[in-house]
């Protein structure tokens, strides 16, 4: 395995009402979270995106300082990037979209920049199917496909969906869109289901509650921080997966133990998303926040039992 | 500590409708939950509860069998039981109470056995505050005192309720409950504000999403065993706090430690219990099959970091 990690997904702006406060124009999208939040582990990372020319140096700039390979992004000047705007209500669960201006989405005709098409792993944002299958189709022979969705692809565009779903080895969604698209209720039946769609590993994330990995019969649950004050759910989602396959870019071995703490060091990821707006929160992880975060994970959870 | 551990409860007849089926009047009340997953582990376990004449001999004996002592129940044998009858929907979350039928209850007065009001845990079960208030008065000075209760007692009788939460060490109910009794959405603020009603150490049971233990700054997390068929949750509760408190009772220490490890414990008894209509599944658990249940815990919870 090589250290590269090649993720498709949106760059774009966001605004976003929470009970905590609203943001004007701000730097979102999937590809940015997972990004920034892969950034965090020893990976080579190239995000395959499209923006517009309303996007800011400072923001290029600040992806290209957190070491990410931009040479996959295609800027058309004369148009706006992709726009979303939406508010959280008071539960933080519930999300209404106020406006979603999809720009240059519209014309992005996603292109894997050639050194980066031996990569070994591929992390397929939440994006339309169309284009997730068009970046598995440039890639050489990736040791890992990793994929990301969420339920307005999983009504309107099954078909591709399915068939995206067929070829990858990780597939990431929540816990309504499990049940949405495999009908069942109970997780560990929808697991089951998903696995005969292709995909060996299964991540069912459950906001907070935490996410769950499936790997035919084993089962790992890694639990959600809790938070005192939950400011913003935002891409989170994002990046859990971002960091998942950061830190398994980093150690370079797909096992389901790697996995189990690839998704904690996801969980992890999406605890910090979470406390503030965006992604300042992401930006400012240093080795020493995530050590003490981890540190928190691991005795939220560790339990010493001897039974006689 | 000595090894008594006295619960305050129901024991009930009750019929059940889940998507998986229908009962008769089966046995349930949360005093025998309790009781029978309390039993699992090395403790003498009192009831102090009230049926009526129509409580069958079989059922005496079912718990007499798994060494509950019953000189604290009540027999008014002109009466009857009290029942209750209720239907589970597609989901499992949602439960609707067809009938209730109090019946002995009315006429409770909870009266601990002389060589029980010594005992080192009392668990005061899901029941009117004000006889958990009277039990507490009667006992002489117990190590450790766990309260259980539900969203009835917190609408209706608040007064008394905080009282008797004033006075216990351990505070159990769910998410729900515990953001309707502290008017605040965040589990952790919720977990504070229910220190700063009396009780040290809280538990918040989050049904199929494990329970979080809080003791002030610490908090622990027990996932729910992600089980391919959930066919009746009634008694799950009962069964977690039963398990919870046996164990400690066995183990005759109380530290954050041994709580956590009472936490898993109580969470393996409830991932019986539902897997069977009321407590079948809970009769039939033998010191191997909770082993490999607490085996089946640890894998679910267990990674290795080693952060550079």
């Amino acid at each position: 395995m090589n250290d590269k990690l090649l993720v498709l997904g949106t760059m774009a702006y966001d605004a976003i009402e929470s009970p905590f406060g609203k943001t004007g124009k701000i730097l979102g999208g999937c590809a940015t979270y997972i990004g920034l939040a892969a950034s965090k582990f020893k990976t080579s990372c190239g995000l395959v995106s499209i923006i517009g020319g309303d996007f800011k140096k400072a923001h290029l700039k600040l992806l290209k300082s957190n070491g990410l390979d931009l040479s996959g992004v295609d800027c058309l000047s004369g148009e706006k990037t992709f726009f979303w705007s939406g508010k959280y209500h008071n539960d933080l669960n519930l999300r209404t979209t106020i406006d979603t201006q999809l720009n240059v989405l519209n014309k992005f005709k996603p292109k894997v920049p050639d050194n980066f098409k031996d990569s070994s792993i591929v992390l397929l944002g939440n994006l339309d199917p169309n284009l997730q299958g068009e970046v598995l189709n440039q890639m050489s022979d990736p040791s890992l496909i990793i994929m990301d969705t969420m339920n307005f692809w999983i009504d309107s565009y099954r078909d591709k969906l399915d068939e995206v779903i067929s070829k990858v080895d990780v597939f990431s969604l929540n816990d309504e869109e499990a049940r949405q698209i495999t009908r069942t209720h109970s997780l560990v039946e929808a697991a089951q289901k998903l696995h005969a769609m292709g995909p060996s590993y299964v991540i069912i994330k459950k906001g907070e509650h935490g996410a769950l990995l499936f790997n035919g019969k084993k089962i790992f649950c890694a639990p959600a921080l809790p938070l005192e004050e939950v400011f913003d759910p935002t891409g989170a989602g994002d990046s859990f997966i971002g960091g998942f396959a950061g830190y398994l870019s980093q150690c370079g071995r797909i096992t389901f133990e790697e996995m189990k703490t690839a998704t904690v060091m996801g969980s992890a990821m999406a605890s910090f998303t979470v406390q503030k707006f965006g992604t300042e929160s992401l930006e400012a992880i240093t080795p020493e926040r995530l050590k003490q975060r981890i540190q928190a994970f691991k005795s939220l959870t560790k339990f010493e039992i001897e039974l006689t």
